[in-house]
């Protein structure tokens, strides 16, 4: 009696003796390795390409022969023919073990597959959604033994997938027979994992093997803008990247004035309700016109949003959480058919998740940044701010993370400010002041060169800026202060006092001109004594959010930051924390997630595990109410000034050493701002 | 130390030592004892009541003094004064327990009370419905400790009522919040307990204590009519019942009329879906106007129907129905939201339970039959006829249930016969012929008399008789056999042979007319030899299905027969005999069971144990298909005479003794019909 072959795989290296004959992808089943199959092996759907190894493989042991597999097969050769299979590959389901073998799974074919994030420091997502595709062939229905054909379809994903207990909405079992007919009872079904406790849910079917892909939507839908990222549910792959604005702007800009139309205006949070989901679906459309894809084939969506967003979206009026305390109709995560949203552009039976809240005011969009960032997992204290009309910050370790948010307001986005406007072409993003000159030079959206290059307004043309945007305006700030413009307070000199005709009066203060575009039909941009205290208003708000949760954990100090959000991707840290946006920590301890929101979104689309870990998370997260916080006043108070710090920044100290300034004039209506609530 | 008083509840016998000042109903709850309470024991749901008794109770060894019970209190006497509390009554939440007792609870105050139904061989119903009331006060919202209201909904009742996990969908949610504030934090809600691992949902939430009640529909939806009993979900009792016309009898008669329809016509399925449910909107409606209830508080409904009513109940295409292997789309009982089938009438989260089909031909209301008149726990052999449009028919004891259905047609109803008519005031119901004078005397529906009579005609008046129902026409066809007007292939002799001038001619054959009232301006109604060959059609099927199941149970007769259906409820059983409709047996083994199949959806209504009960039951029965099975025909061709036995009816002997009779015509067009499919 001879030995079976050994089959050793790669990369997982489990390894086995199976009888010569064995498909591989029935000995790769057998040892749990992870090799991906839709059609079950029947040589149809070419998930399960695999690489066998010959030669000699010393490190496994094994020496494999030319002969180690059995010979390329028919079918092989007429997928090959068809689609092409790249060189050394063979179907898994075809190639029969002969002999002692190696053999590779390549990502591709992992179920389980590996998707990279571009942040290089952000762990990968491993491939396991909560919708999947599977073939099956269906017994025919037998008069002598009658049965559903749903009843069928059930049997037959129980025997050939191990599947126990399936269901679907009408919808579904309203197509199922004529499909059932035209795929000769071969069908591929769409089934979405159940929630908790739940059996799976058949959520489409399609006549033979179903080859046009499967996907979903991660939606970041925040106050200003709603971003979508349609993703391949088998690949993890971004097929299209979309953003509109809010429709609900047009109700109020910024959280509390919606929660105000809806109270002021019986069935204003209808109004606004209708107004998102008709933005949605139209968003959905465009990002699979782009991707030239069904719509249809969307079944699954993603959301995570503020919790007014959350209740909006979901037509419940939130009211409750303009006023005291806070209280959230629900917290949890909510697993939902895209249908009760009236999300009509999707797959009909799509399936919602939305992330859970963390409190009134702490929504899933923080808990996306928590599932992203991970800072219960991280070794040494971190910050992380996500930056927005509401800033959420979340500070933690291993041992504890807390979180809150703060009401920023739209500053910080260009919006209430003098010459402010979003992130786009001809927006002023980055601007330095010569301290000696008081001259400034900047960059605009659009154009590499800075602004005091050869060729700038060739490039940009003057009529071609446009204002300044969320990060120009906290240079702009900070850089008025490194100047000796601007004194500890906020309060802006004239031009007498500071020496430059750049500044100019302005009702009772003064402003600063940053570009005169006026001769070319161009804006006249400054900075005014009004944008100095929006910022002020901003960044104490955030400052103090911050310093809560330090208090609340007891320290002073952070050892890193984490700047979130689409904005905190382009803020300068230096002038961050120059301004006392964030509080001081070494410079290469600031780093940027990007969206880290909108990851986490894709995260929980990707994995359906992230959710359960997520829900698991966010009950152990020690929230914190900023609105009722007596320390909360005191920080806002305390950080309303810009301190010219010289330590520890020495890179500063390089550019700039100024003496104190400070400017004395009537007028100035204080750093007060009213609370909601 | 003295001793515990002790406590005997009855009728349980339960009993049990507890400490002096305990409330009654913690000790039967701690006991165990099936005491009700929705406000969970505050004493305001009156729901507890209990009637203590005083004095020597030797059967359970216990004295019973005066002061076994706190007096009266404050809650008890605002809730006798404002509603009254009978004689004798206390309120088991507030009389506590001094000394032994023995304390009643009367069937009102039972959660499982039994609903004594009113056929009087049929087993009682213990209410158990799907949905109940729970009342609870739920922790208020606390900034410092955020939740969802919904979430603090969910721990109230774990902590009152022990209830794990709730769900609730976006409607509900969307008044969480308002309802909650308006009770002050106390609200009752409908809580539906869930399918098989599923969570219980909340369908309804009403600030403070809910006094409206709960109603749920029995529907048993037929070919032809639909009929619905509105069933308090608290008591058990029929608070109101009506039933319509199904409007799909435009599309088609008979259920392969509307399969048909559906083939014949693109969209014609959704035409049929939109009409009955359509129909069953305006019938909730008008049993709940009836009830004066408002329809929003029926929160649960049981249908009931065939495998094509079924379908096109659902939204689905019935066409796979109509052919061979008449496969359904899915057989299993469904559980699914009343929004789901456009039933806006009711409670927006209204929720469907749809018993299991048997087979392509044999529906949940055959189903519906089996759960109320158990055939599978029949000490002897019971054939169980449900005749309609088409019959259902169950064969079965302890050991085994088999199942077929037959297609009748509509001949039984009184459809398809020349002076044929739906059961209503008017209708001939009950016919006797004299065989010697071969004249007949009958009774029609609203009038207690036969038409020979004193005062009949005053009664009814001769334009009030409008037409022959089923019952009327099964009589008459058996009562023209027994006069020696009908030879047995079933064809009518001509008033020459068979002296009697009631024998009229009518095309090429003869008519007996039963009643001219013409001359008074009402119809001429006659039994013409085309409405024989309906009958015998019919009857024909329906024997030969019953036939089929004594074949596949290998027996040549049944221990009983039950006739079940509306119109079971009127037939003779003498006369179904002579006609050859059920096997043979004696007549007093012949019962009806009244609607079998509503009686179904009744106990399905109130009693979830039920459902579980019945899909199990309905995996076990034997299914038999007549329309493929050759010995079909052959039993249908052999049934189409009439033979005149005189045994086993010695009844029958005493009325006439003829001799055989025989007729000679041509233009008989015979017994044979196309079978679908």
């Amino acid at each position: 009696m001879t030995t079976d072959p050994l089959v050793v795989f790669t990369p997982s290296g489990k390894r086995g003796r199976f009888a010569a004959g064995t498909p591989v992808l029935t000995a790769a089943r057998q040892l749990g390795v992870d090799l991906d199959s839709v059609c079950g092996g029947r040589g149809i759907c070419s998930k399960c390409q695999i690489t066998p190894g010959y030669g000699e493989f010393s490190k496994h042991g094994v020496t494999v022969a030319a002969d180690a597999l059995s010979e390329w097969n028919a079918v092989e050769a007429r997928y090959d023919e068809k689609r092409g299979l790249k060189p050394g590959r063979r179907l898994g389901c075809q190639a029969r073990i002969m002999g002692d073998v190696v053999i590779d799974v390549p990502p591709e074919s992992q179920v389980h597959k590996q998707v990279v994030r571009k942040a290089a420091s952000a762990r990968v997502i491993a491939m396991d959604p909560a919708t999947r595709l599977y073939f099956v062939e269906v017994e025919e229905p037998d008069m002598h033994e009658p049965s559903g054909d749903f009843e069928r379809l059930a049997r037959a994903l129980k025997r050939e997938w191990g599947i126990e207990g399936i269901r679907a909405d009408l919808s579904l079992l309203s197509k199922l027979q004529p499909v059932l007919r035209k795929g000769k009872f071969q069908v591929t079904v769409a089934l979405h994992r159940g929630h908790q406790g739940e059996s799976a849910q058949v959520l489409d079917i399609w006549p033979g093997l179903h080859e046009g892909g499967l996907y979903g939507l991660a939606i970041d839908l925040g106050s200003t803008t709603i971003a979508a990222h349609l993703t391949n549910l088998e690949t993890g792959e971004v097929a299209a990247s979309a953003g509109i604005m809010n429709p609900q702007i047009r109700f109020g800009e910024d959280l509390m004035s919606r929660v105000s139309y809806a109270m002021m205006n019986p069935g204003g949070d209808r109004e606004m309700t209708a107004a998102v989901r008709e933005a949605i679906n139209t968003l959905a459309g465009e990002v699979a016109g782009e991707a030239e894809i069904d719509a249809g084939l969307i079944v699954e969506v993603v959301f995570v949003c503020n919790p007014v967003m959350h209740h909006l979206l979901l037509g419940i009026d939130p009211v409750e959480l303009g006023q005291a305390p806070f209280a959230l109709a629900t917290s949890r995560s909510m697993a939902l058919g895209a249908r009760e949203l009236d999300l009509g552009t999707l797959n009909p039976r799509a399936q919602v998740y939305i992330l859970p809240c963390i409190a009134g005011h702490v929504g899933a969009d923080c808990a996306a940044v928590a599932l992203s960032e991970e800072p219960g997992k991280s070794e040494d204290l971190a910050l992380i701010v996500d930056v927005g009309t509401n800033a959420e910050i979340l500070l933690g370790d291993r041992t504890r993370v807390l979180a809150c948010s703060s009401p920023t307001g739209p500053a910080f986005e260009g919006a209430q400010i003098s010459s402010g406007q979003r992130a786009a072409p001809g927006a002023i993003e980055a601007i330095r002041i010569d301290p000696a000159t008081k001259e400034p030079r900047f960059r605009v959206i659009g154009c590499d060169k800075w602004s005091d290059e050869a060729g700038f307004l060739d490039e940009v043309g003057a009529g071609g800026i446009t204002g300044i945007c969320g990060s120009g305006i906290i240079e702009a700030v900070a850089e008025l202060r490194l100047a000796g413009l601007l004194d500890e307070s906020g309060l802006m000199g004239s031009a007498e006092i500071t020496g430059t005709a750049r500044m100019i009066p302005e009702a009772r203060t003064h402003a600063y001109l940053v570009h005169d575009g006026t001769a070319e039909g161009g804006p006249r941009i400054t900075v005014t004594q009004g944008d100095i205290r929006a910022i002020q208003l901003a960044k104490s708000a955030l400052y103090a959010g911050a310093r809560l949760l330090m208090d609340a954990r007891g320290v002073d100090r952070v050892d890193r930051v984490v700047l979130a959000g689409a904005f905190g991707a382009h803020i300068s840290p230096l002038h961050a924390m120059v301004l006392g946006m964030i509080p001081d920590v070494p410079l290469d301890k600031v780093t940027s997630a990007g969206n880290a929101a909108g990851t986490g979104a894709r995260i929980a689309l990707c994995n359906v595990a992230a959710r359960r870990e997520i829900e698991r998370v966010v009950g152990e997260i020690t929230k914190v109410e900023t609105a009722i916080e007596p320390k909360f006043q005191e920080h806002f108070v305390a950080a309303n000034a810009i301190p010219h710090k010289t330590d520890p920044f020495p890179e500063l100290n390089k550019i700039v050493t100024l003496p104190q300034v400070s400017f004395n004039t009537g007028g100035d209506t204080g750093g007060r701002r009213r609370r909601r609530g």
